[in-house]
Order: structure tokens, then C-alpha cells, then sequence
């Protein structure tokens, strides 16, 4: 049996092509970050430009772990009844400074919550990861298979 | 403005409770982990029972990173029209031996691919944070409002 084909295998995985048309569309993902050596984990709202991931934020801890190390991993997913698509990936983010910032005045990056978010930090991948699943969910099915 | 004020503000601070009714609910969440010091992030289908959640995992990058630092993050989140809803934790993970990996056996960690994974992880939450945003996203009825 080979993992690798696609046929009969339950995970395939996706090019980079359709990982960055998965993250075109999508403008809800997790950032995970280095924090004092702790890794944290935090939901973002974001929108891409081109091949880098943008978004905004306030200060606070989110802000200082990635000034104090830029080595972050970010990820979305879709679920659907049939289907977990995921995409993974590592890079560096950064703060944008000066003129730099009025680049996310083009992107529609719409926030969601109305809080005050001076700070724009972009996020440049090294490295990425994305997997589409085929479930095998038979609990899902169980109210109208429970006659059999 | 108090910020504090749940009538007022767009972001609600989960109680621990809350966070548990909704770590009990959802069985789909993605763990932040270290691997060489790198900081990466991964979906996992999870289960909990009591104040432990419970994941499988095949050899690999996961296993590895957890068995050379313990300490992880975890999000999960839901996403309706007008609140997304979200909690993290951090904690630390252990790989199950022995005895202890058949707990598992009573719990509803159902594997959604049919992939063998032998390895069973307990995470065991050190800190928690759920948060209940009022989305304001008017963009979504638009269809409905460009007549006016």
C-alpha cells in the first residue's frame, strides 16, 4: 500500500498554491509565539498581501513575545462534514514601522471587534504545511443509520 | 467607559467554567509546542475527561517536540455570524505508558482518519483564557443594505 497515493490514502497533501488560496480566503487563524521561553497561542484576524500575512494589534503580550523573537507558526482550517483542510506555517513576524504601516490601509483587513489596534506586524513564511483529510466520521450518520 | 462593563464592551472574559463546558463540547483544537527550539503549531482532534485533555499522535515532529520541552499551548474556537468565541490554555503535555494510555479506551477520542496512532499525550492545563468577542462585521450585510 502506498501513503502516497492519492486515491486511496485518507490525507493528501496540498501544494503551496492551494495553501496560499486557502489563505486568500480565510481571515481568522491561530499564531502560536515564544513568550520567556513559554509558547503561547491566540486567535488573529488577518489579511495577506502578496506572500506575507498581516494583522493588527494592541500591546501586550502578543506584541512583546514576537519583538523579543520573531519565530512564529501560524495555522487555519476548514471542517466540513467530509473534510479537514489545514494549513500550517513557520516564519518570521515583524513590526512594521513608518511608511511601512500604510500598507494595510489597502488590505481588507476589517476588525472584527472595534478596539483600538495601533500596531501592524507582518508575518513573513519560511515554511509551510497543508493537509486536506478525508473524515471518517460514521457517528454523524448515526440518527438515520440506527434503523439498520 | 469601563471596560469591564459586559453591556459595553465587545469582549466578554470566559469563567474557567465556561472555557470547560466548551473544551467538553469541541473535539477539534491545534496545539502550539516547541521542537528545537523553534515554535510550531498543529491541528489535533482531542477528548477531555475531567480536567485533562487526551490526544493520539503517531512517531514524528509532535511527539518528538513535547517529549524534549513539555510545554505546550492550546486553542480552540467557534466562529458564528456576530460572536467568535475563543479559549486558550497552556499547560504541559505528557506521554501516557503503561496502564495510564488506557484511559483513553473510555473516552470519545474517535479517530476522524483511519491512520493508526499509538502514542497517547495528556495535556494538563496551567492557565486559561476564554474570550467571547461581539463581532461587528457589517461587511457581511451588505447584500442586504447597498439599497439604502
Amino acid at each position: 500500500m502506498n501513503e502516497n497515493d492519492e486515491d486511496t490514502s485518507p490525507v493528501r497533501a496540498l501544494s503551496d498554491e492551494e495553501c496560499w488560496d486557502l489563505l486568500r480566503e480565510n481571515e481568522f487563524g491561530r499564531m502560536a509565539y515564544h513568550l520567556a521561553g513559554e509558547v503561547h497561542i491566540v486567535p488573529i484576524n488577518y489579511a495577506t498581501d502578496g506572500e506575507r500575512l498581516y494583522f493588527k494589534t494592541a500591546e501586550g503580550s502578543k506584541l512583546l513575545g514576537i519583538v523579543m523573537n520573531e519565530d512564529v507558526a501560524f495555522e487555519i482550517d476548514r471542517i466540513t462534514e467530509d473534510h479537514a483542510t489545514s494549513v500550517c506555517l513557520r516564519g518570521r513576524a515583524s513590526l512594521l514601522e513608518g511608511s511601512e504601516e500604510h500598507v494595510v490601509e489597502q488590505l481588507p483587513l476589517r476588525p472584527w471587534v472595534p478596539t483600538m489596534k495601533f500596531n501592524v506586524v507582518a508575518i513573513d513564511p519560511a515554511e509551510m504545511a497543508g493537509r486536506s483529510f478525508h473524515l471518517k466520521r460514521p457517528w454523524l450518520r448515526m440518527t438515520t443509520s440506527s434503523e439498520d
